[in-house]
């Protein structure tokens, strides 16, 4: 039979990153394409441990149904990380556990999109949050990152003129793709813009906990006492993405919609994967386990800027982030980002052209993303040599 | 601030079982409201032993991000179990892995439906589909279950004067709630009459493979040649619930669009749950401890039908599963299913009123759900015993 796909999904097609990541698996390609942590921070043996003891002393609970807003010890120890911690879980707030961030910004957008309304986004942006904003007919208008965050002139002025303004969607620490950090004095404005214009912020923060130097900046959650922000958080960066552990913390009765969403979407997280995280957090000291990886990242962040500022042409500039897993390239305006991947993906690297993470969807961008996460200093050594070596080409050109 | 609920989501309530369960809670309550398989039935030991050699052998790949199709050892395990058990996987068709069949349910509803779309279902059905084909803007049209299964008669009279059918929503095998089983000769009906009108089959079905007593009857989606039928299924009934380990089986193309949803849904499920099963499916004989459940189930189900026959009132009719969790009673028709499940929990026995599970959603419907894979046998004799008393008081007024 022929299929007829419903208008909200019709124009989506699969991320272009799935496609880059397939030329990954070819031997001797160097991957900078992927958004993995890297496995040698998993605490393989610690959860190895747990999951003995979890399967061996309470299998029945972690083999059955379960309640949708998750296991409630681990509630509890995030809501209590959160609050005693970063100051960012308010009193009128709940917290529920999701399948990875990415679920909360799909039951956001199913909670509180109507097809049409306007999502602020920042230009670049997360292509998974993005895709999942287009797939409930919402329209897109990208806000120019700069070095401290979002240009909220250009984001009041939008405010002031957009009616169905619904959603910010901000990545405010150590931003995917672009590894900017926004400032604390523009998160305070961009809470007092949202309040003013009342419309909601999504804080989508899960490298919010891999610094690797310069000073901690609060999140944008913790000056909210009007139920504006919606914060969103992971285990995956920081104990194991596999397990499919996120969180979001929010006004609780958005917190209770969301859960009738979630109800509907998959019934709850899987049990066995949730005790893991909260018998870890109970039996180890995950601030110690994240100087552990940021300890790991940070060699690879100073190795990558090391080699780029020494091989990289003058014309081709990049962003120097203090934490999370990626940076952010950009070539002279006359090169298409595109190109210039499909190149280096041909002399053996993959980066990310910038256009997939364009909100307006401009395939020519002249910038990429590269993760230095996943990649062993050698790899990120004879990567960014070929990386250079194809810019000569396209700048001599 | 005030919260601005999308439309689509704005009129749905948190499921009326949840409330219900909230009481099972309570010391000597006997609940016959849940869906939840035996926890006797999980394989705690086997699984245990796996759960061991995975983190110590595959640990990165299992705590690592996966591919949204799902894990590939589990795919082809699942297919293969499907086309040569059951003659079920098409040439043209793929399989994907689900977190549970209820994510199947929300993923179709969004590619599949527009707003105002009609979505017939048997009268009475599933209230977790119906609330998400809901989520959509869909609007539900219920056909009357009988004996063996739906009235194709009245769905033919719908399919004839309603232009905008999609989907065509049946619980084949032993029906949740009524505990019904559709007879072969209704299904290859009802899959002429999808290709007649060209409107799609959804085949929910994680309950096929626990039969007690009676004839197997084929799935729908062995005659399917034309990529009509969609089947959804399941490890929760027969491996456990609580790893959300689902499946759906359908024409590629579907298949692929699906995929696209699922990414922006939860990227994929936990790797840890899928190779549990895969691994379990690869050491042990899965068609051996489903024999094993319904050992179990068969003896539960015996007994349930006994006392009911012995004790309740001429009044009062129930159905027969041959398998499955459920079965149905119906109440006089001057009774309120609400009024008497209420009556029936304050005298220690939870059951779910029918108006659950009506498409129109009339609270009052004369009837109720009772589940009896959860109970103990001698939950089960004191539980239908004060069942039997409630009746008597509604019958004698």
């Amino acid at each position: 039979m022929e299929l007829q796909i419903s208008n909200r999904m019709s124009g989506l097609q699969p991320s272009a990153i799935r496609e880059i990541l397939k030329v990954t698996g070819q031997p001797n390609m160097i991957s900078f394409a992927a958004g993995n942590p890297a496995s040698e921070t998993f605490p393989i043996s610690e959860l190895h441990g747990l999951a003995g003891e979890i399967l061996e002393n309470k299998g029945e609970m972690a083999l059955q149904y379960g309640v949708t807003e998750g296991y409630e010890p681990l509630r509890e120890q995030t809501k209590k990380r959160l609050s005693q911690k970063y100051g960012m879980v308010q009193p009128s707030d709940e917290l529920m556990i999701l399948s990875g961030g990415q679920q909360g910004i799909d039951l956001l957008s199913k909670c509180l999109l109507n097809e049409g309304d306007v999502v602020l986004c920042e230009a670049y942006s997360f292509i998974g949050a993005l895709n999942t904003f287009r797939s409930y007919g919402a329209r897109l208008v990208g806000i120019p990152l700069e070095e401290d965050g979002m240009n909220l002139d250009v984001l009041e002025d939008i405010l002031q003129h957009e009616p169905n303004v619904k959603l910010i969607y901000t990545i405010p620490t150590f931003q995917n793709p672009m590894g900017i950090t926004m400032s604390e004095q523009r998160r305070k404005k961009l809470y007092e813009l949202a309040v003013q214009y009342d419309v909601m912020i999504v804080e989508d923060s899960p490298y919010f906990e891999l610094r690797y130097s310069g000073e901690a900046v609060p999140a944008i959650k913790t000056w909210d006492r009007t139920g504006h922000v919606i914060y969103l958080g992971s285990y995956s960066k920081i104990i194991s993405p596999g397990l499919r552990v996120g969180f979001l913390c929010a006004q609780a009765d958005l917190v209770a919609k969301l859960v009738v969403a979630k109800q509907c979407a998959d019934v709850h997280n899987p049990l066995l994967t949730q005790m893991l995280v909260s018998h870890y957090l109970e039996r180890y000291d995950l601030d110690e386990h994240i100087a552990f990886c940021c300890n790991i990242y940070r060699e690879k962040r100073n190795r990558m800027l090391e080699k780029m500022e020494l091989l990289f042409p003058k014309e081709v500039s990049f962003t120097r982030p203090e934490g999370g897993l990626f940076l952010w390239c950009n070539l002279p305006e006359t090169v298409s980002g595109m190109e210039f991947c499909k190149q280096a993906t041909e002399s053996g690297v993959a980066c990310v052209p910038g256009g997939t993470f364009d909100p307006n969807g401009n395939p020519d961008c002249p910038c990429f993303r590269v993760n230095f996460s996943l990649p062993t200093l050698e790899q990120i050594d004879r990567g960014v040599s070929i990386l250079a070596e194809c810019m000569k080409k396209w700048i001599s050109n």
